[in-house]
This record gives C-alpha cells, structure tokens and sequence, in this order.
C-alpha cells in the first residue's frame, strides 16, 4: 500500500525525503545528511503531518549521532534543537524525547549510540506501517456502507509514512470495492487536499473530486457524501478533537445532515493529560499565509488576518474514532481511556 | 459614501469600469465603446456583483443603441447578447428587458431610442444610489448592538454601484460610531472577499481581519463575531436566499452559535415567483476555479472538481432581511410578499 514514500532511512548517511512543498507539479527527493537540512525541511514543511514529523524526530536524532560526536551533551542538544521547529508537534517532541532516551540508555560510546538511533528510527518506521494498515483495515469495515466519502487536509502517506489515518481508511475501502469516489476539500492557506491528498487519491487510482472549503456546506447537504473522515492532531480524553481548521465546521455540517463524521488516528494521538478540548493550545500561524499562496498575493498589503492552524470538533459529533487497534464508540469518556490503557 | 466608482456613464460615448479581476493590486479604469468590449468585461468577470449587472444591462443597451441603427431588431439582439453572457444573473436579465422596452416604447427614431436608453440607464444607477444608502441607513440600526461583524464574498460599491448591501450596512454602522472591526471570509474559489471586500474596507478606514474559509466555523465559536451580514443573489418568498457558496455554512455556524444571521438585499432580489429555496438553479462553473487561482496551479492536472457558484441558505437560519425600505423579520412568507406587494 505505501507506494508514497515521503521519507526513507539511508544509514549512515542521512535520510531521503519527498520535498512536499513541490508537490504535485514535482516529485522531487532530497537527501538530507545533517540535522541543519533536517531542520530546515520541518519549518518549510517540506515533510509535515503529525506522525511523519515522529519519524522524523527519531531519523534527526540518528543523524545527530552520526555527525556529531554523539556525546550527552550533543544528542540533549540536537533533540532541544529538533523539538524547536515544530514546538506544537506532540509526535515529534514525543519520538525526539523517546530517541534521546534510547540513545543515552545504549551506554557510553558513540558508535552503539548510532546504531542504537538507527534501530530506533526504523522501528518508529515499522510501527507506523503496521498501525495504518491496520486503521484502514479497520477503517474500510466502517466505512461498508458509503459509496463515496469526504475528507479535509492530508492525513495519508504523506503524513504518516505508513499508508496514512484516514486515507489508510480510504485506500482499503476502495480496494475492497465498497467505495465509489473520494471528495476532497481544497484546505485553505495551505491547500493540503489540493495539493497532496488529490494527488495521493488520483495515484491510488480512487476516483476523486476536488471542492473549495466553501462548497463542503452544500455537497453535505446534496446527498452525494455517505461519510466524513479525517485524520486528528489531538484528541482529548473525552472525544473532543484537535485537527486542520475547518473540521469543526464540516462536522457540524455533516451532523446537520446525517452523515457519520469518523475521525482516524493511532493511538499516539490520543492525550490522555488533556481533559477536554479547551485544554488544546491552537497554533496561530502568520498572516501571510492568508490572503494569498506561495508568491502570488491577493489580498490588500498589510490587510489583519485570523489563521488558526486548528480547530477543535466537540466530541457529540464525531461518530467513532478508527484505531489501529479497532473502532471506538460512544460513550468515548469510557472506550478512549480503555484502549489508551490497554497494554 | 460612493467614494468607489465600479461603473461611470459617459454618453453618448459608452461607459467607464473599474477593471474588477486587477484588484486590488492595480486600479485600471477601462472604457467600453461597444457591445463586444461590454460582454467581454461581463463574462470576464471585470464587472460582476447581481446589482451592477443590471446597471450594466441597462448601459449596453444604450451602448448598442449608439453603436447601431437603433432598430426594433438591433435593439432585441442586443438584449439577448447580453443576457447570454451570464444566463443564471437575474438582475441582468430583468433590466436589459425593462431597458428593451423602454427603448422600443420611445417610438421608431434612434435618436430618441438613444436618449431614453442612457436617461433609463441614469435611473437605474440613481435607483441603486438610493436603496443602497437605505440599506445602510437601516442596516446601522440593526448592528448597533455588534460590535463586529463577519461577511462573506463581497456585497459591496464593486457588486452594485452604489453603497453596497451588505457593506452598504457595514459602513453606516462604522460611521454611526457602533462598529469596531469587520472579518471578511477569503472566498474561494474566485476570492471576492480577500481581493475586494478587504480592499472596500481599508479604503473607507473600517479595521478588517481576513480569514480562510475554513476559519469561519473557529471563529464563530471564538465569540469574536456580534453578527453576520452578506449580501444575496436571489431570495424566495418563504425567505429562503441564494447567495455564494459559503454562506450556508457560514449560517449553520451562527446559528449554532447564537449569532444573528442578516441578509442585505434591495427589493429586486426579492423573487416573488420563487415559492423556496428547492426552486433556485445553482449555475456550476469551471472546474479550472479549483485547484488554483489565475495562472498559478496547485492541485494535480485532470483533478474533477465539484463548483457550485451558489448555495441556498433556509429561511430558518436567518434571523432578518435588511431591505431598503425596513427590516423583515420572521414569519418571512407574510413580511417578504407585504414587502414586495408594496407601492
């Protein structure tokens, strides 16, 4: 399934990458052999998407390793330094902290320490793969009975490194032959669904039809979306869910209308220390992604903008959650805590 | 008010535009001598905005007159050219018709048939000069208790001439003193808000924040917005109104939010042979508006797109009509008809 591959191990040397921020009109893969490059890539969000900035915490702490003299104080270093381009990424402060750790355990010298790293960085890797096959498995049971589904953002292999949440969800559907056609909205500033997940649906093979976010309120009404399915950020212990602005208001929408609203995710996504939705701290980006797109401008210079990176969807409407580890109902105080406390 | 001149009647020579697709980086103003040059500008979208096409139908039939023998069948020619260029833009239609038979009522001299032309056309804008400044007048009162307002697409001098209908209300309450800041949503896919709503409010001085459309349901929920106000394309007689796509959403939202949902419209986008909103045709347009904005592409070649130009927003989820005579407030079926059956 994971013909996309947004990101490859190349012990000693570094790591491949699919530059994002020139797709579709370009595949173009980069390798990156020093954690500079690496940080770099992350703020340009040349690789981006929750769990795929996990991965690349584990790979920049291996590259750490490899190019420095992987002393304590170089890989506490490099971990501050890597945690620091995303600060609001949980995943990739998780798998950074998760890797010093590890690096630090291997003992004294440099060379266990890298390869420690490495063997770290690919069972991140492996366990990403297994998670999202194992979400679309689940995914495409759940989703038997829509012929056609609506998804917002990316939440595929691009930013996973795996199959992706919720388009591992879509991608099994459609291999197992219950889904017709993938709506996708277009995910303004930064144009996402336009961008990356048209192009991962029309590389599967799924037949995909693109929309403005404006336009998400009436295909609802339509009747043409039997369901709705997108990735998370973060989801809180009650169901509440942090993901790509515009969620909130489509799964209001979708309520409205009927549609099951399932949002897919692995576990590392559910917080258990955060209550509730008010607990999510929301990233305000800066205003010159509003108002226009890479280098072309139409919105009035100096005109105030309001660009949250997320918003948070009350639990009551989302239907169930697609786990790598099965499908969660309501009540959701009780089933989330069940399957974050599983061993 | 009208310190933005989107159209300027210069007879018998033809009419001067403000060149709408160059904004707001360039204010180029544009002479049309001829029929051609007229239906170009419309189906170009350089002049656009319900109110104003009727302004322009009513200037193209004295264009045609002045361009031609002024004959009954140059004249009905004329008229249904026009109309063709955007079939689904009621306001069009229905004044190329009044000034066809106006003309034709002059008797058979072109001379005269020229003159009445362009004296029915100075009526037309006079008219639109008139009920905008109404608009505004009763839209002040209904905001005084919103301290901020969001709207939507651009309702605004470049859409009808005069004042504006939705920003007609927005100004007048930012001159009244009780208006602090006005959100407008970017409006994809051809951008109205971020490219003319945005630059209409910065020239007459109101604050204004751009937000993504995905932003609108965050922002509803943040309680940064007293009320929304857009503007319509065409509202049924139970009070059902099209306007761009985005505004349904957008009132699902206030709705759900306890925010007051205004639509500013003048008489003539009141259809009385319209029974509700299921009778409204939605024109669909070119799949090349999504997934890019002028020349710049960012979705993959070849991807379908779903592009209604207008949604439908039920009556319920409206809270009053701001009209050029007063405001109509619920049960609308009895308030619309007395409105529009008035003297």
């Amino acid at each position: 399934m994971a013909e996309i591959v947004p990101l490859r191990l190349l012990p000693p040397q570094g790591i491949e990458i699919l530059d994002q921020t020139l797709l579709p009109s370009e595949e173009r893969r980069v390798i990156l052999r020093d954690l500079d490059s690496l940080c770099e890539a992350i703020r340009q969000l040349r690789i981006r998407g929750a769990p795929l900035l996990g991965l690349a915490g584990a790979c920049g702490m291996a590259i750490a390793a490899e190019t420095t003299d992987a002393s304590d104080d170089s890989l506490t270093q490099a971990s501050a330094t890597l945690r620091a381009t995303r600060p609001t990424a949980v995943d990739l402060g998780a798998y950074t902290g998760r890797a010093l750790e590890a690096g630090l355990a291997a003992g004294p010298g440099a060379e266990a320490r890298r390869s420690t790293l490495w063997a770290f960085a690919a069972k991140v890797l492996e366990g990403r793969l297994r998670e999202d096959a194992s979400i679309g498995r689940h995914g495409a049971q759940v989703l038997v009975p829509a012929r056609t589904v609506l998804t917002h953002c990316n939440a595929g292999a691009l930013a996973t490194g795996g199959a992706g949440t919720a388009l591992a969800a879509i991608r099994y559907a459609w291999q197992a032959g219950t889904l017709e056609r993938c709506f996708v909205t277009e995910t303004r500033p930064l144009l996402q669904g336009a961008r990356l997940t048209a192009w991962e649906l029309m590389r599967a093979g799924i037949p995909t039809t693109l929309l403005p976010d404006t336009a998400a309120a009436s295909l609802l009404m339509s009747g043409q979306v039997g369901a709705v399915v997108t990735g998370a950020d973060r989801i809180a212990v009650n169901g509440d869910t942090a993901n790509k602005v515009g969620t909130y208001g489509i799964a209001v929408l979708a309520a409205r209308h009927g549609i099951p609203m399932y949002i897919a995710a692995p576990r590392t996504t559910f917080d258990l220390a955060c209550p509730d939705g008010s607990h999510v701290p929301i990233e305000f980006r800066d205003a010159r992604e509003v108002g226009g797109f890479g280098n072309q401008r139409w919105a009035p210079d100096g005109v105030a903008a309001y660009n949250p990176a997320f918003d948070v969807t009350p639990a009551v409407l989302i239907s169930a959650f697609i786990t790598d580890r099965g499908v969660l109902r309501h009540p959701f105080a009780g089933s989330i805590r069940a399957f974050c406390e599983e061993p």
